[in-house]
């Protein structure tokens, strides 16, 4: 069956995005420093149809998630931030469910990217993207209010976390407090001059 | 010249300690758990005067740190707490300074432990900590007080951060509200299926 999984950049003091973010500062002050390994790996520059870049271990690592993630759900927030700032075709090349209050017809991308708009919640979600995921791994692609709602629901199996050696001091925390009843165990570590990626198997949500 | 290092637990969430800290129960709620991984390692085990404990991958960081440091720093109140429940010999075999207001005799104990009190502050305090280290390396043991001391006042060379695969929710976080002035480079990654030790340069306090 699908795993569910999902992926965050965390810099060492805890924190998924830099304070005063805003529509125009979504990651908020310092916060792009989280993601800066990311912009240099060659699988996360082909999939921004950008070109170059290296193919080291932190570029092992993200096309490893996108080979195995067949469908991606984000939260509201992620997909508005995204959808003036995605190249055509998008990153994703995959069914993308999108968390919101607001229907909307599906929005079909070139390369395979469609956004499908859920109304009815994180269990609906999360089945349709079982379906579409046709036995590839499910991505939940954050931010972090998404991903702690998935969690919370004890609904992910596999946490990522690319730890950034940086402080941001201020901001949004991945774990605000989260329950202690969260119960995990490391699966693997992989690290870089750049960035550690911390994989833990979800025990108990 | 002798390198100024902390070593430190911390759960996935970012704490050194968990809630309801207080004088009887000194880690607080769940805190244990942050160290959990020490209380099997040989090396550790050796210093408590138990015996016993494996010798493995998380027993060989213990091993290099107790071989390496040849003084301690602390602040008081890890020596209030300890001071009635460290073995004699107590676990450091080395000269340690504590930080504190109140002016107190050196407490000279088996195994080499003496404990000289410093009521002048860190500065002097690690002049003193690096004329005893004869050659070897300081070690600010804590507590979280203590090392944001030295972290802020741009004294130390490298921060272990030993990161449980627990949360706690809530307690004292190691970095907070940390000046993200701080900069720092990974240096060594090593892990067991019980604990990530993650070792960090710091560049610019």
């Amino acid at each position: 069956m699908s795993k569910v999984f999902a992926s965050l950049g965390m810099s060492l003091d805890g924190f998924i995005s830099g304070p005063n973010a805003a529509p125009d500062n979504p990651l908020g002050d310092g916060g792009l420093r989280i993601h800066e390994w990311v912009e240099n790996v060659e699988s996360w520059r082909e999939r921004q149809s950008i070109g170059g870049g290296e193919s080291n271990a932190d570029d092992a690592i993200v096309r490893e998630n996108f080979a195995r993630a067949g469908v991606y759900i984000m939260g509201r927030r992620m997909f508005d931030e995204g959808e003036q700032g995605w190249p055509d075709p998008p990153p994703f090349r995959a069914p993308v469910f999108v968390l919101t209050n607001s229907p909307r017809a599906p929005w079909v991308r070139q390369g395979g990217t469609t956004f499908t708009f859920v109304t009815d919640g994180i269990d609906s979600a999360l089945a349709q993207a079982r379906k579409a995921a046709a036995g590839k791994d499910v991505q939940i692609s954050g931010g972090a209010h998404t991903v702690r709602q998935f969690l919370d629901a004890g609904l992910i199996d596999e946490l990522q976390i690319h730890l950034a050696p940086i402080v941001l001091g201020k901001g949004v925390r991945l774990f605000d407090d989260v329950s202690p009843a969260l119960t995990v165990e490391p699966a693997r570590v992989i690290h870089s001059s750049a960035v550690t990626h911390l994989t833990y198997r979800i025990l108990r949500g």
